[in-house]
């Protein structure tokens, strides 16, 4: 047998911790048995594993199961409420916020409608003031926080800095992920809202465990957000999924054939009027469903490009205007089908309104993830 | 101190030959005090773990370094030359093949020249004489070679059945690897040539160390090639990198500014028309430059529609036109700054003609160590 010296002990013993921790998570309680068989480990290992993450406050014991015939065995849980996670969309004309555990269970949400062209500190405020309503909802401090993650309109680099946004006036040239570590204590995460988006619905939503996804946000301004291998493509310089720069993917004005139908009543507010138009092609409006014809024609050229190039297992209509997705699915896939080499699956987004703030919530949870599970992290970290 | 049983003990075992053989891969002969300090084991357990890599056949012992002081350590490296792996490049006009130890270090090489209009059993026959060729040059026989890997033109589809090729009329929906592992008595990979190019530059060439490239097949057809996270990304369907399909794009009948020219003189083989343009552009001639902006034009489309999506660390111009690279590179530099968020680095080819053949292997290497390194893979195997 060989000579085990301290070294390695102490590497297998951390090995064992986090693989513990990752068969606890989003199971129920286990015994020990059960987490041993899991795992692998022998049952007075994985004992002595429990105990010290006990001690470090990342797992606890919870009651026995009822009914059980002789002494009933301990079992174990993942605390996902030793820390918490915020979320925030951060949109034209709203601005949402969600609180969640460690797993990313979400405990309360909040909405604050802001105007676009509000000024930067109105804006900032609407943010605290949504998260500090998500606090109070669910009885959290701010110190209970562990991670902030902010899916925003935009492009932003690799700092987090919003470079540029046609949506919001104000959003230009900011240091928003220092803005906000400047309101609350923690770790802050910023990310394009269409790839958070696209992270949820891989998550939670319509797409749920596929691995190359194309999410198309599709309403007044457009975007794009990709999936790869299961994670958010960001791109070198964080400025992947940007087709609607490019003219010949004819995304930029694409709107404008809802937008400007002679089907749209004198007076409909412009925010209405693309709504207005995929309404009445749905009740068999000749001039509306020739607007809706020439808008999916425009949509299909950008999302045959992404299509071409990426092979995706599926395609994700999401943004305002999937509401219509009735009217603009079966449009989509059969221009895809003849323009592209294979049809993806092309399919309408679930998670609706709340896509980009669960996506933000998944995001964290994954950060966190990702710094719990890297190799040779170190020892983790007492969390109470 | 915690009871380690067999289970655990045998699984922490595994675990360190796995990072042991990693150390060694790629680096010269280590002593046993160097291993232990690059895996963190002890020196006693990295003992007992080279004696198990012997007795399988994956380590051996090299003599000790001259001109030490006092008794040598001894040192051990990897036997790479334990099996072999075969690379294959189908193209229109050339079989090429190389063979390489277990570290893709290229031992032997051959070309064959085909006609594109060749019947598929002539085709066959000619992949076999230049593997052949390949063992005879390094007097190994086809019993030691452990994988073979083709790189193709044409679409593929998950299975390594080509799908259809425009530049070889016989490769349409043929099993390739099913044909070739009736010749060959091992493992068969099937991959689009240009995917498996990008590769090659990504491990060896111009992108070495680089993460996201695109790399673009510019020649007498036009291709392109993902490499995502450092991986090839082949898509959901192996479709990926199709964007010449997309009539918008202006790749499909791009080369024919080049091949059309007034500038080439009468009588000039069809296929050195592209070539004599790019060469009296180099030279000054106005209507060859202006028929070469006009080639860039459009090769600049689909490639911002590649940037703009995927947002690459570099994009590599390769194929048969990057030997004019010097004619091209700031033309379509001088483009896509234009069109897209941030401009990458945009570079030529390194490898030139080999950077199929070379890819393959690569891909085999990676192949091998993906069996290697999977955990619970099982124990490993004996070499010899």
């Amino acid at each position: 047998m060989a000579d085990l010296r301290g070294g390695d002990l102490s590497r297998l013993r951390q090995l064992n911790s986090l693989t513990a921790i990752r068969e606890l998570r989003g199971s129920g309680p286990l015994t020990l048995s059960a987490l041993a068989e899991r795992t692998g480990l022998s049952r007075p290992s994985m004992k002595e594993v429990t105990d010290e993450l006990m001690a470090l406050g990342w797992v606890e014991e919870v009651p026995p199961s009822q009914g059980t015939m002789g002494r009933p065995a301990r079992r174990y849980r993942f605390r996902a409420d030793s820390g918490h996670l915020v979320g925030v969309d951060i949109g034209g004309h709203n601005i949402r916020a969600a609180l969640s555990d460690l797993d990313g269970r979400i405990l309360a949400e909040t909405r604050q409608p802001v105007l676009p062209g509000a000024p930067l500190a109105e804006r900032l405020a609407a943010i605290e003031r949504a998260v500090s309503g998500c606090l109070a909802l669910s009885r959290t401090s701010v110190e209970q926080v562990w991670l902030i993650s902010v899916g925003t309109v935009g492009t932003i680099d690799v700092e987090g800095r919003v470079i540029y946004s046609a949506a919001v006036p104000a959003w230009r040239d900011l240091d928003l992920a220092g803005a906000l570590r400047e309101v609350f204590p923690c770790q802050v995460l910023i990310e394009n809202d269409s790839r958070l988006a696209a992270m949820a619905e891989t998550r939670r939503g319509v797409a749920k465990g596929a691995r190359d996804v194309v999410f198309l946000h599709v309403g007044r301004r457009m975007g794009a957000g990709l999936i790869i291998g299961g994670k958010v493509h960001r791109g070198f310089g964080a400025a992947a999924g940007e087709i609607s720069m490019l003219p010949e993917a004819r995304w930029f004005d694409a709107p404008e054939h809802l937008n400007t139908c002679a089907c749209v009543p004198e007076g409909t507010p412009p925010h209405d009027a693309a709504g207005y138009t995929l309404a009445a092609a749905r009740d068999g409006d000749p001039v509306a469903i020739e607007a809706v014809e020439r808008y999916v024609d425009d949509l299909a050229v950008g999302a045959a490009a992404m299509v071409l190039i990426m092979d995706p297992q599926m395609v994700v209509l999401g943004g305002g205007f999937s509401r219509s997705a009735d009217v603009l699915l079966d449009r989509l896939r059969e221009r895809l089908e003849r323009r592209c080499m294979r049809l993806p699956e092309v399919r309408a987004s679930t998670l609706g309104d709340e896509c980009v703030v669960v996506g933000a919530i998944d995001y964290a949870v994954e950060h966190l993830d990702e710094q719990l599970f890297t190799p040779d992290r170190g020892p983790l970290p007492v969390t109470r």
